[in-house]
């Protein structure tokens, strides 16, 4: 696989002028490209740049609205519902976490629910929006509908990420961000790529056989929950990613399970929506609301410090501690920079031709 | 397997009967035996009454205050932590959860974590105390650490469940109440009274090896995070399991990871507490605080419809709403009475003699 590799600061004004081009107030443009950015300094590069040709061909048809106004659409002291008016959820996402992290600094805890929304990037980027003020973030959303529940053969639910986010002391916070299935949506692709088969228990052919087929999603077939089978617990899998739909989509009057508007390509909108959009919810909640934020921290350290020195099966694998690895990647693609696989700068190049804008060359 | 069927209330009398010997106040000892007897009635046999022998056996170990003074220790208008003095987490959980109520009713919101506590019982029946007030119930706690993060050979987490109980409107509560690892220990307790094996990537052995023994927890051996191997996504099950148990004692100050001190017979507490005693978390949010409760309710009518006539790979098996066979099982139980395996009476009979109170029969 051939790499191009690029500054932060070159994708970062590329992906700005994609936005500004879409129509996008400068502002917007800014915050969703430090988004998307984000994803790819923290080496998540199927929610990043890589992305940005899904979100143009929404635009295009419509199903984005560039220019939205973002509101609450109902509150309590520590509650909300923000309308996304069909914008980026990129846009919309950090919108509704700082309504939830206003809240917590007055009353401890603040609760967002969004509806009317788009794919809204990583779920990390929102949470550790909450970990700068000293509060614990959370994340989730809903997602094109890909994954069968147990028992299943149709696909009802999205790969619907969950995030908590944890700041601790000398260590980097710890974030748990995760999709509800067994394998997320971009592991699939990577197979496709090389068309290598993928490990039984990811998916299922249209008719609920075991299949190790990365391509039978756009032959009908689904993403299997986390657990994979019934035995090994993907009821649970399957209840990770309800609940992460009803919180964001039955709470807000956003679409929920099959009715979801998928971000992917090979499938079109229901034309019965049950809402508006796709759903999102945020939480922030103050540490200093339990304990001292310094106690935490140290007990925070403590904990990873522990899990850190864990004996291991093989001694050439050490454990991971959430987050980590993509605080390192962070660190290291800052300095020098970011690579691209050839297909996805072909991509970008033509995305480019395509509005008139300058490209990367 | 013999069983012996016993009513509701011969069951419940049993029960207070004993939490009463220990010194348990009236209203304790009737909140704790109405925790154990809704696990019973909603067919969770593992975390009912068959627990009671270990709950008189950390009490006998003075490891249970039987007369503790739950108090809040600090709080903000929507969070707050309750310290359970040593306490029956059965007693201490529901008291919890009513904070985490009353903040909720007057701010939209309310998230209590409680440190000094034991043993809480079934996640679910403390989340549904919320459900009762049309709110959105979520309950957790960490346990005795027997579960091995990803890569690690060393026990250092719980089963860490986490329960989220929304209302429906004509159908019964949708509750997903977890065990973060791909199998729950009750279901290895079943194949080791059988001795048959069980499936691979529930445990494995303590050097790390993959194993079908369902004794190698007492040989020092580990269970497995939901999604039991790295592949098929066990980072997930540890994260989830960390995020419960820093949410239920990081934050708290109860005892964490490896320092948690187990209820499990075979495991004593470590000697060098990080906190004090197990933690639990829980909230509850106004469902009005997003939208009507009516609409919220409507919707979720329409959810659990759609999901329940889902196309399924076998025809004989349709997709299980979460909740609804436990609801199904308290409908049954509460007419035709509680069935308990051979094992559980005599172990029973046998406390009731060791404790002078009257027994099963």
């Amino acid at each position: 696989m051939i790499f191009h590799t690029f500054t932060e600061s070159k994708l970062r004004a590329f992906t700005e002028r994609v936005f500004i081009k879409m129509g996008c107030p400068l502002a917007d443009a800014q915050l969703a490209a430090d988004v998307l950015l984000r994803s790819d300094l923290r080496g998540i590069d199927s929610h990043g740049v890589a992305r940005l040709s899904g979100y143009v061909r929404l635009w295009e048809k419509q199903r984005i609205n560039a220019t939205p106004n973002v509101v609450i659409a109902h509150e309590t002291p520590t509650t909300a519902t923000v309308d996304g008016d069909g914008g980026l959820g990129l846009v919309a996402a950090p919108f509704a976490m700082k309504v939830a992290i206003e809240k917590a600094r007055i009353y401890g805890s603040g609760w967002v629910a969004v509806k009317n929304s788009n794919h809204f990037g990583i779920a990390g980027y929102h949470a550790l929006l909450a970990v700068e003020e000293d509060m614990i973030g959370i994340s989730m959303t809903n997602a094109s509908p890909l994954v069968a529940p147990t028992y299943s053969s149709e696909r009802l639910l999205g790969t619907n990420p969950m995030c908590y986010a944890f700041p601790a002391g000398k260590y980097p916070p710890l974030i748990v961000d995760m999709a509800t299935a067994a394998a997320a949506n971009g592991k699939l692709e990577i197979a496709q790529r090389s068309n290598q088969p993928i490990p039984e228990g990811w998916v299922q052919d249209k008719d609920g056989n075991a299949s190790t087929d990365p391509h039978l999603l756009k032959e009908g077939g689904s993403l299997l929950p986390l657990g994979s089978d019934k035995d090994h617990g993907s009821h649970k899998g399957y209840g990770l990613s309800a609940v992460v739909d009803i919180l964001s989509a039955v709470l807000s009057g956003a679409n929920y399970g099959p009715w979801v508007p998928p971000f992917v390509s090979f499938l079109e909108p229901p034309t019965d929506p049950v809402g508006e959009g796709i759903g999102h919810f945020f939480g922030a909640m103050r540490i200093d609301g339990f304990r001292p934020a310094a106690d935490f921290k140290n007990h925070m350290d403590n904990w990873i410090a522990r899990f850190k020195r864990s004996e291991t099966v093989d001694p050439s694998k050490s454990v991971i501690i959430p987050g980590e690895p993509e605080y390192a990647a962070e660190i290291e693609r800052k300095k020098n920079g970011i690579p691209l696989i050839d297909a996805v700068v072909i991509d970008l190049n033509a995305l480019a031709l395509k509005l008139g804008i300058e490209g990367l060359a």
